[in-house]
């Protein structure tokens, strides 16, 4: 089988890759939605982030990766003390699956009739510390993104079925793509993703050949292909390892709070998520520079993926929610 | 596991806050409907309530806390006699929750193969003297919305499956959130909740830093923080329990009653509901201020929250209904 | 528990009570609709009811009430002859409640397997020479109103199921709330109720503020307030008995007869459902009275609730049915 | 329990009697269509239909009622030979009925199981011979109402289920009745009724009043009431018997059929069964009146009943159907 | 039990009648779609069609008619080699028939626990070499439609359920009719039968008068009127089984194909169903007339009926597409 | 049974015999979508690929034809080590396919209860290592699409149920026909086949001819047909086998990498598929024709096929997408 492509060969995309790390950094920041047309290597992204992560220690035999032999659910039945590094996991939910195979499933008639707890978990479970794709997330089944958006914010998922009550710990990023013109997302939802991007396919012809020259070597010559590859994003794992120490020294002036709530509120952005992913994902992106304050800089660089979703439609401002927040920027940030 | 956020560091939003504090007075008073945008602490602020409110004291072991064994369902199978003290329940009602869940599950086929009476309680049970908190209580779907009313209302769950009959008290304050801007929740829905309040996000800048500062405080300086806040919810609580024994012994003018009259017959409210609900609200908030009879004042204070969701729609007055309540307050109670 | 609220310490609504004690004395007047905004005490009117009714004779432990021990089903097992005294049943029809649960249910597995009839009686039953109320009938299901008012109809209760038949008498008067703002009934349902009645809010400070006094004393001096109204309930429930007895002995003068189809022929209300109830309801007001024979006066303080829900909608007339009513009284009955 | 309203003491409402009578004496005439608004007495006389009808002989226990032991289904345990007479069936359809309750349920476990054909008969095999009578046929589910009229076309009801089958005579009438407020019926199907005829409110006070004193002496009189009507009744059966025993030799003039056609291709109605239903109505008319022959004037008599329901709209002419049958009349059988 | 009416007796309806014919000359012409009002006499026809055609040999007892043992499906429990005479069967399919009744039943739980295959052949078995008759084909679910339609096209019935396959010959020729009235019919759908007649009412008063005439025989003088047509019957008969010996031998010259080829590019109908179906149909015509080749007299009689249910709708031209078809035929093959 | 028709010996419709032969060099080009009327030969088209195709070597009895044992899934029992030659897959999809038929069945019961591994592998087993042909791929139910066009591009099928997980090998080209006048397919789904191509019927004469001739003699004179046309189908299928060995061989020079992408700008395609489809056809087509490297010749005459139902539709554009494409081709690769 090919290994996935890899994450430091995607030419161009640079939003979107930037949020993926960050998250990696800080995954408190949220998840990432990633807007874009078909054809645009939202997925191969994806794959690729799942080869970069950093890897994990985990209870060997643990459906839930825990990291340490008492973090183990109690439902599950743990027979060796090891621990062994894994892969980050990364998750990926396919279109129509059913909410039994997402939270896990219990099979009440089992723990009714033994008297056991008959729990079968669920990508949820897999998923812990790690990632939660969704391709396409506009066509899930409402329910299904709200049950994940609830668990991706309280971090545990809990089963309950006539009076039994299984639970587990479900910390994950989510990432979602969706293509704008395929329907749009309630505003309840966009607001709970922390981060957002664009991605577009690139219009010069030199960025296109460099992107089928690399694809058609990753098919074609597989293996001198990622032997080329293999050390950057060895390179990026390490950065974000360290980013990962560095980020809970980090200085976070008053000032800067100052310039997130102005410029939330010169944008009109509704609650607080806004400043609170803003800060977040400055402080990250700071740590991963080696920074050791965050400065109006960051702020800036990362304000449009945590704001621009964020923003009510202005009837009377035709502008993108990207030019508003770039708008927003030079006036309240200069 | 951290604790909730402390009732009293909540930044503004005084209205949801002494709307919650009355219930804690006067349960009889009824629910409390929050209307606002995302990201306004709806959540935060009911969780932050389930740590300030006074605790009970129940047997030990009763499914529906009841005070005294007697009072407990003759379907719970009770061991002992203690009376423990507990924190006063705030039930959370997930989205997409079954009416069994709600209610409680009868098993039928246990009942008629055996000859007992198998029940599961359910949510209702356990919020009895409590609290249960509906977020986006506009997409709860309405067979279970009516079932709520009705249970809250009745202060009973009585659930019926082919002849078998189960009851249990089920006595709580029913706390929604609603987004506006998805759907209208029905009049008919609105008349029953007791109060209604409305938040927003702060608008100015010194307010939202504090909000970040203590939301920062909170969740990465967890213990400096809490310490801090706790003796302030402490505080209210107590007053909350002197507010509660000075209720009955509070006196009500008759002028109390002909003002209320004077002020619904001006606002047109449809029912005698509004009447009521503003004279309980008017008494606890006196209770809760330690004066000896209601006042004009505390009618004043609690009218808007009594009153601006049992408006009919007035095609002809564009002012909102929370204007139109000051107005005729102005007029009616100058 | 409390008392229900006394029937005749209701302020005003003076139409809904008239109708209430009209089919106390004759049943087959046929059902009451109870037109009116929320919070006009439509359902503490009905409890009041369940109060003031006089009480029946029953053989003790018979599912349907019967009167005499040869009435009662054969499918229910008594093992008693006493008679009871009880209360008239005043059964409340939940919303979102099952056909089984209104119709009784009928365990066809048992009936096969051990031949025997296996009949769980319902609502219908419980409801057999009484009263049967439903809250907002407007949001009931169609098929449980047909099947409710083909009942009322027909006093029977017939339940068949595969090739089983079970049936018991289940002869009750229907009384149905409805809120004109939430949906229109069909007009083959309005016109199989026979009285139908509009309540409103007291528009006046001093009945609200009379209204507001007796709720509070009813529920915080229930006792003292109860000893006050039930003689005044004695009263009106040996009128009724009274009324009762003096109905088959009235007369009834050709001219009323008259009277009735050359009202209806005025209105143009369709078929001859108008007449007949206009004609009993007429009848009962005058046994009430005491009066010795029907009078066109009885007419006339009958004929806007026997008739003005069975007009037709007229395009070009733009008064309200209950104008149309007073309009045809005035000149066909001066 | 009272016996049903005479068919003799409806007041008026000639048509719909008219038709009735007709298909008893030839039920090959097809099904009667009644159109009207609530409260004309439809069903009232369909009941009293059930009365009048002449009674027949059918071998005892026969669940359909066959007339020789040799016709009843295989599937019947009939245990006696004895005839018996008993009254013409006039099965009632109730609202909402399922499938296997009008056909009749084939259990098929037991069939299997056992070797044994279970078949429980429904309400077509009760109908076998009499009349079927569906209140409200607009409201009845589609494929109900196609399976009655494949069943009353072919006078045969057959069950398959699985490879089983069963079969049983099911020859009835169908009297429906239909208010055409409420939907329009198809076209296909109006075409399947034999006649059709329309009912309103009296409009003149005299008929009125004589309704209302015939409901009421009906009521309140019951015994002297029946006494007085039941020769009436019972003249009408006898000539009814007298009519079907003429019906075979009656003569049927070549320029009767020519009639039939002329008129039918004046109304351009579709197809032919307007032209036979119209011929079959005469003939009966005419034994029913003891002529030796049909005449123009049977035609004339019968034509509105058996052709309005089978007119294509015309956008260009208003007239109602039934004036449109009257002006053809004129101009074609002068 | 009647015998159904003489195909012979039928009044007019040429082009209905022709078509039948030709596919019982060539079931491979394909299935015939009757377009009509309601009343117009199809489902008579089809009745008739059943009495008309040639008789078949086939294996006693073989679920399918096969002609040979060999033939006859592996899971049909065959006990005799006989060969039988039997009539063409003509398949009636229910209005609202499920899929398991058209395609067979398969029982995979005997299947899986007795290891036999357990198959109930459904009506396309009992089809099979015959004929398959749908009344309102546009009433049809589009599933059965579909279903049918390739299975009319494969000439085999595969039934697949979990694995297991069950497989029988079901070569039927597809007679539907439809009332245009009621809903058109895919296009799709439309092109998959071979051929397309319209039947209409008479509209002159002695065919009509001829029609109910021959009708009134047929009821009321049953047997005489049924001699007198059976040799009529049996003519029709015999020259439909001497064409489809000539078939195999008839001359097709080149001009033919030309024809062919030219009338359908002058109409614009899609694909080559066209060319094919009026080859065919002119060919089993020609064996009708008993002459030796294929002329464009054959082409002209036939091409009507063979396309004209392929055009498509020409918003320019307003006339239907018979005029379309002969207008083209003038020109075209003069 | 009768033999497909030869792909030979199908008239015209060059660009859909292209495209089919270049996925049978390379399947990794994609599915192919073939647009068009009805009756223009699509299936027949399909049916005829079957017989072109070269054979494939395959473990006997493997479900999903393996070419070596150590690839067969575990979850099957082979029991031979032979490796025998059959027929390249081509797997038909019933419309109204169930998702289990599909995808391939499995028996959670039995593996629960007995510790086996129950599945029944289905379509997508029996298509691996060939092609999988949907007739109207636009009324096949979305989730069955979406499922398809995964496993096509992953390569495997996974079934997952409740906690069991059953993989294989499901590497297919999926052939899909549509009619683009029943309905659009979304842009989304349209990406992911690889080409597409239109067919319509023949608008002369002599082609017509030809084709009726064709049919003609390959239905009644079906040896001596198949005789004529079994070297052609022969020949083609060497020349396919010996462009699968060129192909790794074959020289890409990097102009035609900058021709891709210039020609996809300039079309304003989304994404990237375009260009490497683009890519992957040209190549094949070089080797089709034993061309040493792709030349601009290549990329001209695959461009249609590649390109046009990529592109967005252009308000402004009135010209198709076929128009489209040449006019750039003449503008970008002149």
């Amino acid at each position: 089988m090919r290994q996935p492509f890899p994450f430091s060969a995607i030419v161009g995309q640079d939003a979107m890759k930037t949020a993926m790390v960050l998250t990696a950094i800080d995954p408190g920041i949220g998840g990432v939605l990633v807007f874009g047309d078909r054809g645009t290597g939202k997925s191969t992204a994806v794959r690729a982030l799942a080869a970069l992560l950093p890897p994990i220690e985990a209870v060997e035999g643990c459906p839930v990766n825990s990291a340490r032999r008492e973090l183990c659910p109690d439902w599950a039945l743990i027979t060796s003390d090891r621990i062994i590094t894994k892969p980050t996991p990364v998750v990926d939910l396919p279109l129509g699956v059913t909410e039994d195979r997402v939270v896990g499933a219990l099979d009440i008639e089992r723990a009714l009739t033994r008297g056991e707890k008959a729990f079968e978990p669920g990508l949820l479970a897999r998923a812990n510390r790690g990632y939660l794709y969704i391709d396409e997330v506009n066509l899930l089944e409402d329910h299904i993104v709200d049950l994940l958006l609830d668990v991706a914010q309280s971090g545990e998922n809990v089963v309950e079925r006539e009076g039994l009550s299984i639970r587990h710990p479900a910390r994950f990023v989510l990432v979602g793509s969706g293509n704008p013109e395929e329907g749009e997302l309630r505003p309840q939802l966009l607001d709970r993703f922390g981060l957002s991007v664009e991605v577009t396919s690139p219009r010069d012809i030199d960025t296109r050949v460099e992107v089928i020259k690399r694809r058609d070597a990753y098919e074609n010559d597989h293996e001198t292909f990622m032997s080329l590859w293999r050390p950057m994003d060895a390179g990026l794992r390490n950065q974000i390892l360290a980013a990962r120490e560095a980020l809970p020294k980090l200085d976070t002036p008053n000032t800067t709070l100052h310039d997130c709530a102005a410029l939330c509120i010169a944008l009109g952005s509704d609650g607080l998520r806004g400043e609170l992913t803003l800060l977040r994902a400055a402080r990250a992106l700071a740590a991963f520079e080696g920074a050791p304050a965050v400065a109006r800089s960051h702020l800036r660089a990362v304000a449009p993926m945590a704001l621009s979703h964020r923003l009510r439609r202005d009837p009377l401002d035709e502008a993108g929610s990207g030019a508003r927040v770039a708008r927003s920027l030079t006036e309240v940030l200069p």
